[in-house]
């Protein structure tokens, strides 16, 4: 009988945040699976390292960092050859993903390859947004509002017609884009309601004010616009 | 010394759910606090119940289901200085949050209240969001798309311009709206693609697709279009 594939979701990072059920699917696993940076490190396999039993085999899909699709694609074809080989063999297999699998999350190219032909289980994970708003201390939406949830990397004009008639904002995968986002809120006036947090909930975290946030921004960075909560009245 | 005020995320419903840190917080409380639809049960205390110490004191906040504020804002009052009270003697206080505090969670409205005052910790928890699209298999977001989050007590025609604009979009708060939203979902040509998420997680849970839902929908439920996400490619 083949095994069960698990998208586990560990939340933003620090371990703690991870869910009891995250963390008993990891403890019992004799297969992780999780992608790294290629020749880097694994943020995922980082968070989980705590949790996951000696002797563990460990499969790494090595994702190149491409704006082109067709290298990640090959990896994560070879990434679920060899995943589909462990459950084929009866191993369950827990994937291991930063964050929530299913909000950006590169399990979602697992999922789209294996779901059809084995029994896939999604755990859900607490998301960067709840993690950066909490450290943040910043409400994201109560009542009848609404949350817009933007990539960085969408082009300048995009962007800032999205912020317009949006309500809360949160503006993921800033990284190498912080300049033009920067640029589309001062150009609509929202740079003081605007909070920068960086790698939220691990020792090097950074929050701040968007006007007091550095030059350059890492990869986990994100920016709030929380314009619209109001939850006192 | 004043207590420290803790808003504990305890994701969707099942208590395997909950973070590391949120059990870990609850088991070591002496002083619990949680809001309770006014006579009746307390879903964020159930979803606790298991790790709450015996012997823990309760503060129990009874919010009355009204379409005005005023009755919701004087329960918040209420808890707020009942809380202040605990603080103020050293206790330190877990206050208990169904999904995650920040959205769309209750605990905003002591966060308004007591975060000037008092030191207060938000711990995130798993989104409802995230929970019904993991029990769905649907993912959300992927790469460069966008997320739209909407109550469904919306106006009609607010629900239509903003669905027609967004790519993945949530509907949150169904319950009652459930007919209107259906009207909106079916007038956009979007049914097919519409998933319906009933108790997330929870033994009760119902998943299907929009079509197929129940007349009446509970207020645990939630509606999925993620026309967007097709990760594979
Ligand atoms: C590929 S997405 C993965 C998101 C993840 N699956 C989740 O549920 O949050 C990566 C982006 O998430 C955000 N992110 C993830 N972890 C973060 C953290 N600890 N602090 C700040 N932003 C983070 C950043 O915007 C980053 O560019
Ligand atoms: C007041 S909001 C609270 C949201 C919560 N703080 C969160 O992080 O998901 C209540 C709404 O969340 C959604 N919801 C919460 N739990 C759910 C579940 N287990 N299944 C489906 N929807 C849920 C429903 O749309 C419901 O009307």
């Amino acid at each position: 009988m083949a095994g069960k594939l698990y998208g586990v979701g560990l939340g933003p990072g620090d371990p703690e945040l991870m869910t009891l059920r995250a963390h008993r699917l990891i403890a019992g696993a004799t297969v992780v699976a999780y992608p790294a940076l290629a020749g880097g490190e694994s943020f995922a396999r980082a968070i989980a390292a705590g949790a996951i039993a000696p002797g563990a085999r460990e499969i790494v899909m090595d994702v190149p960092m491409s704006v082109e699709r067709a290298p990640a694609q090959a990896a994560y074809d070879r990434g679920a050859a060899e995943i589909a080989d462990a459950l084929d063999g009866g191993d369950n297999v827990v994937c291991l993903c930063e964050g929530d699998p299913f909000f950006y999350g590169s399990f979602m190219y697992l999922f789209a390859r294996l779901s059809g032909r084995y029994e896939v289980e999604v755990v859900p994970g607490v998301t960067s947004i709840a993690a950066c708003a909490a450290r943040a201390g910043r409400p994201l939406v109560a009542r009848n509002e609404r949350l817009t949830v933007l990539p960085g990397p969408l082009p300048e004009a995009e962007l800032r017609a999205r912020i317009e008639g949006a309500e809360s904002v949160a503006i993921m995968k800033v990284g190498r884009h912080l300049a033009k986002i920067r640029g589309v809120i001062e150009g609509l006036g929202l740079t003081a309601e605007a909070v920068y947090v960086e790698r939220a909930s691990l020792a090097e975290e950074i929050v701040c004010p968007l006007a007091q946030a550095p030059e350059k921004a890492p990869y986990f960075s994100m920016i709030l616009l929380t314009k619209g909560a109001d939850p006192w009245l």
